[in-house]
């Protein structure tokens, strides 16, 4: 099974890692970062960079595809060979998935136009503009298509679609090899959650980002 | 502030990526991922690479170490330049970090002799034999030091470390950044959680690692 998440400048990596560390672990998976270009890719801080192992071209048609978010999507909204990537693939594909502002990139591709679909919570209105009907859900499944919302809402997306692909067994069995039994030391993960004063530092923080 | 992650071959990408994606976040933070030599580093499953941008040598006195795990750290325990870096380091840093088995190579260094500390539930009796004093908990804090439970555990590891270091107002705000939300499609990530039957499968693979 060939997973296949592309990078551009400017991405998220947690978006992607989170999945990655969840979906490497499938039976017979084979992960593979690609990008416009081989080579190191530099993420939305510049402070690290992920290798690209081949460019879009050398991986037509993933069974998975998974687009991470990062303010790099904003960029790449006209980006013809980006978006005609993506409707190739999403063709032949077994599932299509995003995370946060991944989405927004399926939206500009027309994958997502009337589908109902979720991004982090500071791009809802703009994935509305782009054609898709916005929820405000962790992860959303239509059909083919599964969306997950901000950052770290990648590893929920990644182990439902685990157990869609390989069943409930085994995708616990991944999360309990991640330990995945979140203790989160706040309960402000949410904008519906995060007291007043903490949610409008976080839009701002989001607004100088656009 | 300079944060300094350190890398080796078969680290777990998402032990590093998840406090990086919150640390970066911090008031005029600056993450820095290092190696014995400079270059790509690959992962546990070979399926990616992270690039760190400096070695070791050159990031002699960070603010904050963050030793990730990874079956790697079995090759690194009598590693003595790792060894070194990671003592002295220690002797100027402001935090000493670890996630999953990364405190294997903290106690190896001597760091944690008879300290309580964490790791992967995989590796409890290992940290033990290497001189620490294993507590199943997510985070455990003593003076400057703090460990991190498996794999994801890093992310509720680096949020508690930044409320420390930069309040809980500004913790709450990158946990709302990140959209630490978290709902998990099963309550399986720890062992006493999950089924018999996952729980033996999930020993069986890190056994079969080791």
């Amino acid at each position: 099974m060939e997973i296949a998440i592309p990078l551009y400048p400017r991405f998220t990596a947690l978006d992607c890692v989170g999945p990655y560390e969840v979906l490497s672990r499938l039976p017979e998976a084979r992960v593979r970062f690609i990008a416009h270009e081989p080579g190191p890719v530099t993420t939305d801080n510049g402070m690290l960079q992920l290798v690209a192992e081949a460019s879009l071209q050398d991986v037509p048609e993933p069974d998975v595809i998974l687009v991470p978010g990062g303010f790099g999507t904003r960029d790449l909204l006209g980006d013809e060979a980006m978006l005609q990537w993506l409707r190739h693939a999403h063709d032949t594909s077994t599932w299509t998935t995003s995370v946060c502002t991944g989405s927004l990139l399926l939206a500009a591709a027309g994958i997502l136009d009337g589908v109902r679909a979720t991004t982090h919570w500071g791009a809802m209105g703009l994935l509305g503009e782009l054609g898709a009907t916005p929820v405000s859900e962790r992860v959303v499944i239509e059909g083919k298509i599964v969306t997950g919302a901000g950052v770290s809402a990648g590893i929920d997306m990644a182990l439902t679609l685990a157990a869609e692909i390989a069943g409930d067994e085994y995708a616990q069995t991944i999360q309990l090899g991640i330990e995945y039994d979140p203790e989160p030391p706040f309960d402000c993960g949410s904008p519906a959650k995060a007291p007043h004063a903490v949610a409008a530092l976080a839009r701002a923080v989001e607004d100088s980002e656009e």
